[in-house]
């Protein structure tokens, strides 16, 4: 493999500054959802901690070595996941966090990031409103702006996750990530690609929010225009010129899924691996749903990447009858 | 603390046994609970692997020695998550399973068993008609019944969780623990009595299936002529006089709770936790809600043992409009 900006070696340093509520998550095979798919289901289960999702991982690298070098405060743009993981890792380390978010962002991560004891600005606009917003404050008050997926401690924190799959033992042919920024895809596609290379990297975008999907396609940074799709954990219009470069060397191919299949992704997740998934959280079995025949037959790992949903939107989700067995 | 009939090292060694995927399981803070029951509450998760509860970790002890023993066949009766257990850690190991249940069982459950190519056999009546006919299905084919709560491996299998609970830094002040047949309370209640005797072991029983709870509190063996209750991982009507004497020096009180809190428990899981539990997972949460006042202010672990629902009566029970936070 050409090298990424990840390290393999700094990646399992990293280890050792993130508390263990956050790491050796669930890794198990649910054979209710096999059954449903038509294919072997591992679930990656990183929504059993105390913000609920992934980016912890990341947040405590960062706050870890801020810490370490004496630092007071912290700024990130956030659609509600990384900012409530940065002022948990934030509180623990004495660190002042501020989190950016847009005005439409799920209230339930709003509500939990405020409840962190951070501060919360809200702009108007998407997330890319957002990121200029804290990269602004940044600059103004002088401290450090923590940006996903281009910072690479967001990367190698994801990353941890990677070491868990190919760690334990069944092995698997593919493992589906969801695709937003870039920070999950980069950092446990290249734990695959350094340690696994025969496991075929899938990431999954939702058709409503493109962006990087299409820049991977045509091998150039694509922006869109607008991002619209529920799973807002996802839901970026301005791809990361170097995080793209790592995608190009990780992913053996990313693929758009429609928004009725992440509803019934959430609804099938919920149903048959009793699993709250946030919308991000759902793509992978989004893409089963999608191609089945893609996927029959074969060992898929889905990583279930956050559970942060606003109670009323979920029930609205996934309400109604269940979703059937086949 | 006088004896139980269980044994800390021997608790300690059949870890050994255990399929990892059952072990160390998420122990982290839910703050979002916390700020709406009053009182500090930490997750001890049984859900996410493949059977989704805790009784993997007995099930694996049985079906390990029994391999060991070069036994062939085991037999038990179960409300379903026993069943479910035992049919996947007989089959891992080549041993014939028979699963005996009351024909209203809870259809997730029993459809679960048979998938998992057990041999499932249907009585009429309620779960102790099921212990009754799995006893002579046991002496007619001179195989191993395996009893749930008076089986000591089914203790020491349970008994695993409290071992990782008392391992990890945050002490806290009470565990909550579902209480049916005894085998869970017995067991966690041991380790905890045994290496933080500190920790208030409180049990909590459905008031429709009061009868472990009025033998504890009246001493002696109390049996009830029904059991009327949501909770069907425990809604037994005749306790086993061994776990009786057991949970008397292990308990410190058991208290007993309505349906609705039962339900209400489930929605504020789901809603504040993003956790699916079965209704005998919810009875911890449902205890605080029934009695605020006494954990106000303390630190609660509760332990979310199972997540096998029926997603009908779920979607029923959860379905309606959200539990609002404090």
């Amino acid at each position: 493999m050409q090298g990424t900006r990840l390290d393999t070696e700094r990646i399992r340093a990293v280890r050792r500054l993130i508390d263990p509520v956050f790491l050796d998550t669930p890794l198990y095979p649910c054979e209710a959802l096999a059954s449903t798919l038509g294919c072997a289901v591992t679930i990656k289960l990183e929504t059993a901690n105390p913000v609920r999702s992934f980016k912890g991982r990341a947040t405590e690298v960062v706050a870890g070595l801020l810490a370490e070098q004496g630092a007071q405060a912290v700024v990130c743009a956030s659609a509600g996941n990384l900012g409530q993981a940065l002022a948990w890792s934030g509180r623990g380390r004495g660190l002042a966090v501020t989190v950016v978010a847009s005005r439409s962002a799920t209230v339930a991560k709003l509500d939990r990031i405020r409840a962190l004891g951070a501060r919360l600005e809200l702009v108007d606009g998407d997330h890319e409103m957002a990121r200029e917003r804290a990269a602004a404050l940044a600059r103004y008050d002088g401290i450090r702006l923590l940006e996903d997926s281009l910072d690479i401690e967001t990367c190698e924190g994801a990353a941890t996750i990677g070491l868990e799959l190919v760690g334990s033992p069944p092995s698997f042919d593919t493992v589906l990530i969801a695709l937003g920024g870039g920070a999950l895809a980069t950092g446990v596609g290249h734990v695959m690609k350094a340690l696994a290379p025969e496991v075929e990297v899938i990431c999954v975008q939702p058709l409503g929010a493109p962006a990087m999907t299409l820049s991977w396609r045509g091998r150039r940074v694509v922006t869109t225009d607008s991002a619209r799709t529920i799973a807002d954990g996802v839901a970026g219009r301005c791809p990361v010129p170097a995080v793209l470069d790592d995608l190009l060397l990780v992913a053996d191919d990313a693929v758009l899924v429609r928004e009725e299949s992440i509803v019934a992704g959430m609804r099938m997740l919920l149903d048959h691996a009793g699993l709250v998934a946030e919308p991000s959280a759902a793509l992978g079995v989004a893409a089963i749903l999608e191609d089945p025949a893609r996927f029959a037959g074969r060992h898929v790992v889905t990583i279930v990447c956050g559970g942060n949903v606003d109670p009323d939107a979920y029930h609205r989700w996934v309400g109604t009858a269940p979703v059937r067995g086949s």
